[in-house]
């Protein structure tokens, strides 16, 4: 029943996460009614992606001819310091803090299940051929920058084991009340890493 | 911060209905890391939306070069009893059910404030044309297609008002206890319509 570009839209975009086939069905109509030139801008916005490219180092998406992304290439960073991250949009919120002067190392988004995907299995052999040939064995630190949720935890414990032997020392992010929330509101287990971690 | 690809995605896609910047921002990542030719899939799917056109009826989305969708273009649907609906996926579900031989009437979404927005206006005005030129000023039935919703009956009350004088009657559908739907489940609201359209 559906026109068939409707139909190829929604096959398309219904493969994509968090897109399910009514949002998809929805979003067609949508875009089909905004005119051929909304339509083209829209098109050419996908096809843009395709300029992108991965970091041979961090696995970042990056713009660009080098091989590195910008942050890798910077010899002001510190290479000794590595940030493991899930999402791109994990490593921007921390870079806007402008607190960290390491390098980033992508993982991907991990399973709930602790197991790791044979895409995360060559970045993580990656990542330890880098520390063994440019960092002569040790990283001085690999901060794990996984969210503190119950698999979060669960992946940063599986992730630790795996680097040990490969740094100094491997910590998380600190965890405590994010800044403007109020005690009343925290939960307890919140309150209690607050308790641990006062300064 | 973010890639130039990335962000004309972003500014391309928030501007949607339903989908956020975060949303946006995690869709052009994932799609960056699909590689070129799943990308370029991606984004003709998106083109291939330009070759739709609007019925110029009954405004539905179709595509082929007539100027008439295929249910406006069928001779053996009664021209006059006409289905007002908001939205396509309302009038795929209502086809779907095979019980309707009028054709439909798309309005497009309606607001919450009892409103029409400048198209819709425009739209109703050629509905009526319609009526005028070709039913002699009166369909047989104006079936309110519209969710049984607190804003739906706003809106059809609205459009109820509108069209009271171009049509012989005008009917909602009919409410009650959905098919498979548990008595014990079905709130005060829904048994109350069901007691009254007891059949």
């Amino acid at each position: 029943m559906l026109p068939n570009p409707i139909k190829r839209f929604v096959d398309a975009f219904s493969k994509l996460p968090s897109i399910g086939p009514r949002q998809a069905t929805r979003l067609a109509f949508y875009i089909a009614g905004l005119g051929k030139n909304r339509i083209k801008e829209i098109a050419d916005a996908v096809a843009g992606l395709a300029d992108l490219t991965t970091c041979a180092r961090c696995f970042r998406t990056h713009v660009g001819g080098g091989k590195l992304c910008a942050i890798c290439a910077d010899p002001t960073r510190d290479k000794s310091t590595i940030a493991i991250v899930e999402k791109e949009t994990d490593l921007l919120s921390l870079e806007k803090a402008k607190k960290f002067n390491g390098w980033y190392f992508l993982m991907g988004e991990l399973r709930k299940t602790g197991e790791l995907e044979p895409e995360q299995k060559m970045r993580l052999t990656s990542l330890k051929e880098f520390i063994q040939k440019e960092l002569r064995g040790k990283a001085q630190e690999i901060i794990l920058a996984i969210s503190p949720t119950v698999y979060g935890d669960l992946n940063a414990a599986l992730l630790k084991k795996e680097l040990e032997p490969l740094a100094e020392k491997i910590t998380r992010l600190g965890r405590g009340i994010p800044t403007g929330g109020e005690i009343e509101f925290a939960d307890e287990e919140t309150l209690g890493n607050a308790l641990d971690n006062r300064s």
